[in-house]
């Protein structure tokens, strides 16, 4: 490791310990692997995405305080790649090296209600949503939000998963059931227009910078596609950045930050800006709608998000493509030949060895001259 | 691994077997991540730049067959990432799985008299050489290239080793001492006012690509910097893409391969293009003078590589920003800070432990948008 320059400017050499070991780990063992930085995945399952580029990695539950503890007095800065991790187990590394994003960013973003109630304080715009306890609650949240709404679990939904769809009354015991007692929020269903993504990041300085703005296409709640630029109006875009940046601080966030939001207007009115954006979900993370940004933009969401969490300042972002990212689900990686035939496509697959329905693969990114429009 | 769809493709999960584990070997298991291909590095020493990109490594000498043939049965196809290695050990692997440059390629281009015989019979211009026995061979072929003129080592030579400049007579006793009958060629002294190189990939079924032409800048024969666009004639620039395709036509060569040339005259003066354009050295591999595509370009030498060697159709190159290389050599990595601090410049470093003068330890690429010349 070369000696420190500025006393918070970890030096390349240093260790990155990275809590996760999917796809997301292994973008940021790259991005951290150009820097000359070295990466240590923290991961439950044997030889998961993130090992295969990262120098080393530990496969332990993260239950395991003691294998936490050692992994973290073997890393030099603490690093987290998905938001469903146990607050115990991010509390055990914490007090033995910095946690970047910190234990406060996961916790508000872990659980819907917090991230409800962090946002309401923060004045912004969510879909009205009812904590519930019982049926009997539950019925006095749907006679205020009507049908059709959404129960979400507090915790550990990631694509679709833990949501179930009220059409009538009649699906209220179904759901319940289904739900087995476990913590969540009815919500009520947005008729949006389109769904827009920012991804933020922001340095220890409190320097902060957006990618431009994303529209993203989910099915099913997975995200399908995503495109950049969005479609909007310049006065929509501003402001969707300025609301994550408001996040962002409000958080004092350190690395990369995602935002989705519901648009409820036309996309062209600049007034939707006022009264028809709602703050849908914050992710404290790289993001599946900003992997556009390694082919789009003269500098990565991963590459930011090592630099912040290094203590390094930030790139200047500069979009010099027009994007489209297609995510590979599932069978669909079959495609491969197809997908590695297209002249101006890069392809990404992320070694995951099982096929499983609706899994993410890998995506594709069709890029384009800048001039060309979305 | 996937089951393949097209005989000559290799899938996603096949294992690409890397001689050498420099940084361009580092920087080829990225790109073969990116893919979902895995990577294996044979190199002769611990833990070196590649391995640390890798999935797997062998740490083992050129000359240990055993261990050599154990590592081609592990992979799927090979390739090596300098040319430095000895005939025997490729040829030791390449009748196990297929070599891609074959070992064809790198007898021509690990050799400077094979190197120049070679581009004579393409009809291609060099600087004028001859090859010499004994101190009277030499005197002869000084008589013919007349002073200053410079020795070069057949085989070994990089990065200005292996190189004894003859500026009077009395200099060939201590150039001839310090070549210690290595065998060795001599070469007349080119006075050019430009170095250029091109980057070039020809797949399996002959396509070629180029990527434009860089102008590069040597200090004592390492690259220092290297810029696209270089500031050249059309014409000229189209002459050298030709004469680099018509060199891995001649080659067969599959993969990516590197011509550097020497011009003579004024870079925006065409008529140079007849006369005044000498091919100095070929590169059967990704070349230091190509980083700049990662940051560049749609797609990189690194992909474009892994893809041909894999028997995938090659991505369409289209630059999309205005590049300058600068190379960070030995002591200067100290400086990294002040890189890092640049918002315009991606840092790459390449994980080596050790700084040793002049020491390739790290690039820096200074991206500005197209319409920018250089």
């Amino acid at each position: 490791m070369l000696p420190p320059v500025r006393s918070n400017m970890l030096p390349p050499g240093s260790v990155i310990g990275i809590l996760g070991g999917g796809q997301l780990g292994r973008m940021l063992a790259v991005a951290a692997a150009e820097l000359g930085m070295e990466c240590q995945i923290y991961a439950e399952e044997e030889n998961p995405p993130a090992a295969q580029t990262a120098n080393r990695s530990t496969c332990a539950r993260f239950d395991d305080y003691q294998a936490l503890k050692e992994f973290a007095r073997s890393v030099d800065v603490l690093t987290y790649e998905f938001e469903n991790i146990p607050l115990e187990t991010v509390r055990q590394v914490a007090c033995i090296r910095p946690l970047r994003p910190s234990e406060y960013s996961l916790k508000i973003s872990q659980d819907r209600l917090n991230e409800k109630i962090f946002l309401r304080e923060q004045n912004l715009s969510t879909a009205s949503f009812f904590d519930f306890k019982d049926e009997a609650d539950l019925q006095r949240a749907l006679d205020d939000t009507g049908y059709p709404a959404i129960i979400k679990t507090r915790n550990l939904g990631y694509d679709g998963k833990g949501q179930y769809f009220l059409h009538r009354s009649g699906d209220i015991h179904e759901a319940l059931s289904a739900l087995n007692s476990a913590p969540a929020i009815v919500e009520k269903v947005v008729d949006f227009n389109t769904e827009l993504a920012v991804i933020a990041v922001r340095a220890e300085d409190g320097t902060i910078c957006c990618f431009d703005v994303t529209a993203t296409y989910h099915e099913k709640g997975i995200l399908r596609r995503a495109e950049c630029p969005a479609d909007i109006h310049p006065v929509l875009e501003e402001r969707v950045q300025y609301i994550t940046t408001t996040i962002a601080q409000a958080l004092e966030h350190v690395g990369v930050l995602t935002v989705e939001f519901f648009l409820l207007g036309n996309p062209q009115d600049e007034k939707c800006a006022e009264k028809r954006l709602l703050v849908n979900e914050i992710a404290p993370r790289v993001h599946n709608a900003g992997h556009w940004t390694r082919e789009g933009c003269t500098t990565s969401q991963f590459e930011q998000h090592i630099r912040a969490i290094c203590g390094w300042p930030l790139r200047k972002i500069r979009r010099h493509s027009t994007v489209v990212l297609t995510n590979i689900l599932g069978d669909e990686i079959k495609q491969w030949a197809g997908f590695g035939d297209e002249p101006n496509t890069s392809l990404h697959l992320y070694g995951k060895n099982e096929i499983r329905s609706k899994r993410k693969m890998g995506h594709i990114i069709r890029v384009r001259d800048r001039s060309e429009k979305n």
